[in-house]
């Protein structure tokens, strides 16, 4: 199994990153590791932490209509650049943690995605330069509030509420070109998405050349790469999980704004 | 003349937070003014520091369309609700410091804006709570290729390129509500737009409270509240000034891209 890269924090409120062993027992960094942080002597017993979002981004990059069939599914022609559109830091959430429903909306939606986390700063790089500033994968839930992307034209409000970015549980530093990503609902055994990460239409070497031409990357900050057709309404009471093959599962139970 | 708050980075780069007194030096505070520093016995001589802008956001939210006149040069409709965006931090670039223009666009245009800055962790304000959270005022360029602005549709790349977010030159604790703004460039005596900060659509108030219900605001965080009619195309070597009564005057250079 690979290795599993997390953030928690404790009992006594301290955040800490470090490697998840099988035990669930955590060993602790002295740093995020992207930023070079090392082994500790330090290792907290399963019961003793709760885990948080895997990173603390400066900036949440993501793409819109990066696969072919959920741009066909949502009326719109495949675009010719990747289209940029940014989620606020405060839209992380750990997995296990609520999604809140606004009241704002009556139409919020899964969008299940594959996160890369930046190793380095970084501008202007080509797309053969972009592996070595990828630091690793995760898993993410693009919440959308469909009825207000609608209405706004611009995407913030829709895409921008608290707690519309679960992100986790972990980060893996390989994943296979054709890892399989699902999201489910509740106990339904059917997918309401399944595609393979090599649908994408702007591979994540293209996307991040071209985000990074844009704006300079930091180290912890995080590309979603879009979402694969299948997207859906999700109501209070409802849980999504959404999986990738080889990195783990994501799930979060949605819950009435109070 | 009211108290100007700054940030400075010393010679040994460290960073400070202070406010710079009548003869240049700048009296250091021991953390973020907004997050309770306080003064320290460090005073930095007049040429011992370089000016930063004077916060680092954890997120810049925006409003387009936030002037009658201005909507109607677009050619668009007034927005019946504010029309928020997101700018990455990456944009941000102090007094002084060059704007670069980017190879991806032959239209790039000033924005002289207004901008609050949040002084504590707020969400789901009504509009009359909004006023304790401002901690001050300052002045922003939300410069934009409205080029790529128009191809893109969502505004994000167009608005978030490096050094697309002049910011300072320091923040005040109070402004007139009938303060005039005005954007100058280079040499030209006649302004480039001209109003006054209560020809808004959406007040702060309103505005702030609007983005409260949808995003947790924390302190440092930025709010840029629009731009008046009358915005304009750069090109290398312009300079662009924009000025606010009561604040004082934010210049930038515009440079080509390396």
């Amino acid at each position: 199994m690979a290795q599993r890269y997390v953030r928690v924090k404790t009992i006594q409120e301290q955040i800490y990153y470090g490697l998840l062993k099988l035990n669930r027992s955590v060993a602790v960094f002295d740093a995020p590791p992207w930023l070079g942080g090392q082994s500790t002597e330090i290792e907290l017993a399963p019961d003793s932490y709760q885990i948080l979002a895997p990173c603390a981004p400066s900036k949440i990059v993501a793409v819109g209509k990066n696969y072919a069939k959920h741009a066909e599914e949502m009326g719109t022609p495949l675009p010719k650049e990747p289209l940029l559109f940014l989620k606020p830091p405060t839209t992380i959430v750990a997995d296990g943690q609520p999604i809140y429903y606004p009241s704002q909306s009556q139409r919020v939606d899964y969008e299940g995605e594959l996160a890369i986390v930046i190793g380095e700063r970084c501008r202007n790089l080509k797309p053969e330069q972009v592996s070595k500033v990828i630091w690793g994968y995760t898993i993410a839930n693009d919440v959308t509030a469909r009825d207000l992307q609608q209405k706004d034209g611009q995407w913030t409000r829709a895409k921008g509420f608290d707690t519309f970015c679960p992100l986790g549980p972990w980060i893996v530093r390989e994943l296979s070109a054709g890892a399989k990503l699902q999201t489910f609902v509740n106990d339904l055994p059917t997918p309401r998405q399944s595609a393979t990460i090599d649908e994408m239409v702007f591979a994540p070497e293209s996307l991040i050349a071209y985000i990074s031409q844009v704006m300079t990357l930091l180290p912890g900050d995080l590309i979603l790469t879009g979402t694969p057709e299948g997207i859906g309404p999700l109501i209070a009471g409802d849980r999504v999980r959404v999986e990738i093959e080889g990195i783990g599962s994501l799930e979060n139970s949605v819950i009435a704004s109070v």
